[in-house]
């Protein structure tokens, strides 16, 4: 019964507290800002300690432990035993019980631009050859033309996508209306590829160049709008800008950065009545604009002299520096989507088409279904192949991930190009079973599906390389370089790259055996993985002992490690 | 210079312990077991204490912070410091390098599982339906037989994923291996719908049922080697399994129940070549095994009187008791792909099929390409009108976990109802576009429409509901029955039930008008949610002006709640 009568008491209180609210919710919310900045630098002290605390579990860097979860579950009775009193005070804390963390929104909104970045890929898997044919100038013209579609989708989607991390690396806790502003964002951004796909399809009509302005417009209005909101309410702010004394300057300079896009695109709207090259050329500029502006501030720092510095303070956002931080999490999110898209593309396929009619088996097949269905045998191998092949690079992804503290831009720019690529894979396997064995279009899929592979683990690897330019910052100890791990991830990195160019050569050779050699190399890579470990340590033993005697204190290098050494001795000296 | 040399010294400590590992790799894996209880032993006590530090906070319940992320960034400098002692004593905690934390493997297990779930509407999403035709019966039964196949794959896959989360509850770290069996084994889960769908199609047929039957042994070895190799290497384990003297108890039970499924699929696929029906019969007691299992001990209990209770200490894993937790993570990660997936299932359609040939423009449409859009407008209109819906009903979805501090078993179940119902919305908005105004079809697209959505709303209701029954584990103070926000998250929840309800009557009563009032839901609900807040809390004050003067202590009981009052004083009494 004491239950029942606290939670009535407690009712009472909220419907008071409710109502004075509902008057004066404007007062409660400046009140409410004042003290969540108190007791955010409150809060700051205390974190130091904690890490002491856990620091001294010394073995634990790797494993990320869910702390927060346990101490939610503690702190939770904590909680009940006071709900009375808080209850009371509620008043002036109302407006932080509406706010939430923004991590969901952001792990959903991720899967939905993961998806839509790799959606244009279907049209182009989807145009379909003749068997017994070479393919075609025609069709070749098509399929160009449909691939560059897929490659400038997946760059907008992602510089889209890279703005939304950017504002919410400056808005971290959201609430209700935010949520919904953000659903209206996302809803606009998914609309963009068939915009898109409209320009391409039609290039010299107007139509579809305003149609994309129109939606980069309002999407911009949008952000714009996230953004007064939340400097309307401090509480939802980054910590760093939270405290601040500079709010009004960062409010006016992220405005101008998110304002810059829609204003660009309605003159290329304006100008696309006039002259529709024009305005293409000033939507290149839209999107490249981060990296133009970064070039330019380069050339005049360089041509000046000194480091050109016009914040007041170093919060790192909307700078585009190449270092500027990108949110790691963000990044992996970002990229499960696109692997778990991709390596499930051909299923959707398979699962739809290659189930044969009745009535067609019993006619031509004699109700035989396992001859029937041999008809689609290269289609399932293809898509076991596709799959393994994305899982495995998605598993080097995850291992890189796993050991990289930081991520910056320009490790999220190669990470985009390597997941272009991943995004055309089972494009390329499909191609390798659509033409009889042993043609000349056969041995072009299985090189274009060589080079493909190649790529999307070389831009892997490039992400590696820039991280250990800057190792210090970005990397885990034991994967920098001379870490206890180095040479095991670099051999990790480089696996799929070797083993592409090799099997690239090996077809250009033997062109006869190419779809076995392909398939021996997907059969292959999944155990090469498993004993990875086992050849490193045989490999670097043999190294030692070979190199040993002779020079002591360089026998540490690996062979393949030798391009690498650039960098590092930058770092050293 | 200094970092350059230490990092080579480093490297030779590494090679040494390496080798010295490679050769004595079972040594050294049985010291580290005992190390890592240890470890784990000496960690417990620090995390109650930093709890409380961190619980002096007490306003930021809801907000979770990422300080596991800080944490990181402050211990990794002092690791560095201290690497070149890591790495004399490296020998005892090689095996622990190369341990990682589970959650992207999971995060993308579950990424793949959501699409695949979803994947079976495609096929009843794209069965093309005749203009100015009544529906008839041939593709009635079509229809229906692809719906069955939909809802029968979403529940086959989501009793898989349910199987992966108990699996992954008890191995809580993985290494590289684990992660490539994983790979093998979500493999073979996303084929699983195509051996479903040659099950439904050629029901007569044993391929399919020896397919399936095949898939499903495979991941059941697969899962058994994964606990194989997980207890072989302790500290892979779950903390408490871990720290437990019953080790072997709990490897004997965990196999046994993962075994169970694959040996009946055995005899399934034995007595397919005798009888096709008795299999069939095996598969359904396979799927609703959990829930059989369950009655069946209930039964039990309430036959002979007491708790019947067979595992010698507590540990809440493979024990298929409604209160069984879940991970809540993941919960939500599998939601939000199936909501992300479902949001865009109509702009793939869209983007691949709605952008006119030119030729076809050119000839037809004299060159206009507004005109020769319009002919796809209602699929535009389909496409926002279902992301609008899907959106907000992750919203809400979002809404109630934030405020679930615990999900349970059954909450999962009814997660996955509410699911499959979501799934088919996108199909129903474009049902709704696809007859003449005004015909009976088109009347009955409306109503499917209204009643997916109603269904997906209740089953959301229905999760609350079941938090409420124990609320003290599964919800927070604040919406808890007499919580501030109670009043509110109910109208959350229900919002959507009542409003598809109201659409569905009113169409039934005005159907002439029934696309407009569609309309009109889509366009209000949004705008509902921006303002409910506010409605709630005018609600409220309206209703204890009404009845405050004459019962002071029911006051606050919100009206809509009445139903809701029955679990509340079963658990009070």
């Amino acid at each position: 019964m004491f239950y029942y009568k606290e939670s009535t008491q407690m009712n009472d209180t909220f419907y008071e507290s409710g109502y004075a609210n509902f008057r004066s919710a404007d007062i409660v919310s400046s009140v409410f800002a004042n003290k969540t900045t108190v007791a955010s630098c409150l809060r700051r002290p205390l974190t130091p300690h904690t890490a002491a605390v856990m620091g001294e579990n010394g073995e634990s860097e790797i494993i990320e432990h869910h702390d927060d979860e346990e101490m939610e579950k503690i702190r939770t009775p904590r909680n009940h035993s006071h709900s009375f009193l808080e209850s009371v005070t509620s008043s002036d804390k109302d407006g932080y019980s509406s706010t939430q963390s923004s991590h969901r929104l952001l792990a959903y909104s991720d899967a939905l631009i993961s998806i839509i970045a790799t959606v244009m890929i279907l049209p182009v898997a989807h145009t379909k050859f003749q068997d017994n044919e070479e393919l075609k100038q025609s069709i070749q013209a098509l399929l160009t033309t449909k691939v560059a579609v897929y490659l400038m989708t997946f760059l907008i989607v992602t510089v889209a996508w890279a703005a939304h991390i950017r504002l919410f690396q400056v808005i971290e806790r959201i609430d209700d209306t935010l949520a919904l502003l953000n659903l209206a964002c996302m809803m606009l951004i998914t609309f963009l590829p068939y915009t898109f796909s409209l320009m391409a399809t039609f290039p010299n009509n107007i139509l579809g160049i305003l149609l994309f302005c129109a939606c980069v417009m309002v999407i911009g209005l949008i952000q714009a709008l996230i953004v007064l909101y939340g400097f309307g309410r401090p509480f939802l702010l980054n910590d760093q800008i939270q405290m601040s004394e500079n709010q009004a300057y960062y409010k006016r300079r992220i405005l101008e950065v998110i304002m810059r896009v829609p204003i660009m695109c309605l003159f290329a709207s304006i100008f696309s009545v006039i002259y529709i090259p024009l305005s293409y050329i000033i939507l290149a500029i839209v999107i490249f604009l981060p990296y133009i502006s970064q070039c330019l501030k380069w050339i005049r720092s360089k041509a000046i002299g000194g480091q050109v510095e016009d914040s007041p303070d170093s919060v790192p956002f909307y700078t585009y520096h190449p270092s500027e931080p990108l949110s790691k999490e963000r990044v992996e999110a970002f990229s499960d989507g696109v692997y778990a898209i991709v390596a499930t593309l051909l299923i959707l396929d398979i699962c739809e088409d290659n189930v044969p009619d009745p009535s067609v088996v019993k006619k031509e097949f004699d109700d035989n279904l396992i001859i029937a269905l041999q008809e689609y045998g290269p289609e399932y191998l293809a898509y076991f192949g596709s799959f393994a092949t994305v899982g495995l690079l998605w598993f080097v992804h995850h291992s890189l991930f796993l050991h990289v503290t930081k991520a910056t831009r320009l490790m999220g720019l190669f990470n985009t190009f390597s997941l272009a690529f991943v995004g055309g894979l089972p494009l390329a396997y499909q191609l390798t079973h659509e033409f009889p064995r042993g043609s000349r279009n056969e041995l072009e899929a299985v090189q274009i599906s060589c080079v493909i592979i190649f790529f999307a683990g070389l831009f892997q690897l490039a992400m590696w390389v820039t991280a250990l330019f800057t190792e210090r910052e970005t990397l885990h100890p034991y994967v920098r370089y001379g870490g206890r791990e180095h040479a095991f991830m670099l051999a990790k990195l480089s696996l799929y790259p070797c083993v592409a160019l090799g099997a690239f050569v090996f077809t250009c050779v033997l062109s006869r055996f190419s779809t076995s050699i392909f398939h021996m190399m997907e059969i292959g890579v999944p155990f090469a993985f498993l004993i990875l470990r086992l050849v490193v340590r045989v490999a670097l033993a043999i190294i030692r002992w070979l190199f040993c005697p002779v020079r002591n204190d360089l026998d540490s290098v690996p062979v393949e490690d030798e391009d690498l050494q650039l960098p590092i001795n930058d770092i050293v000296t």
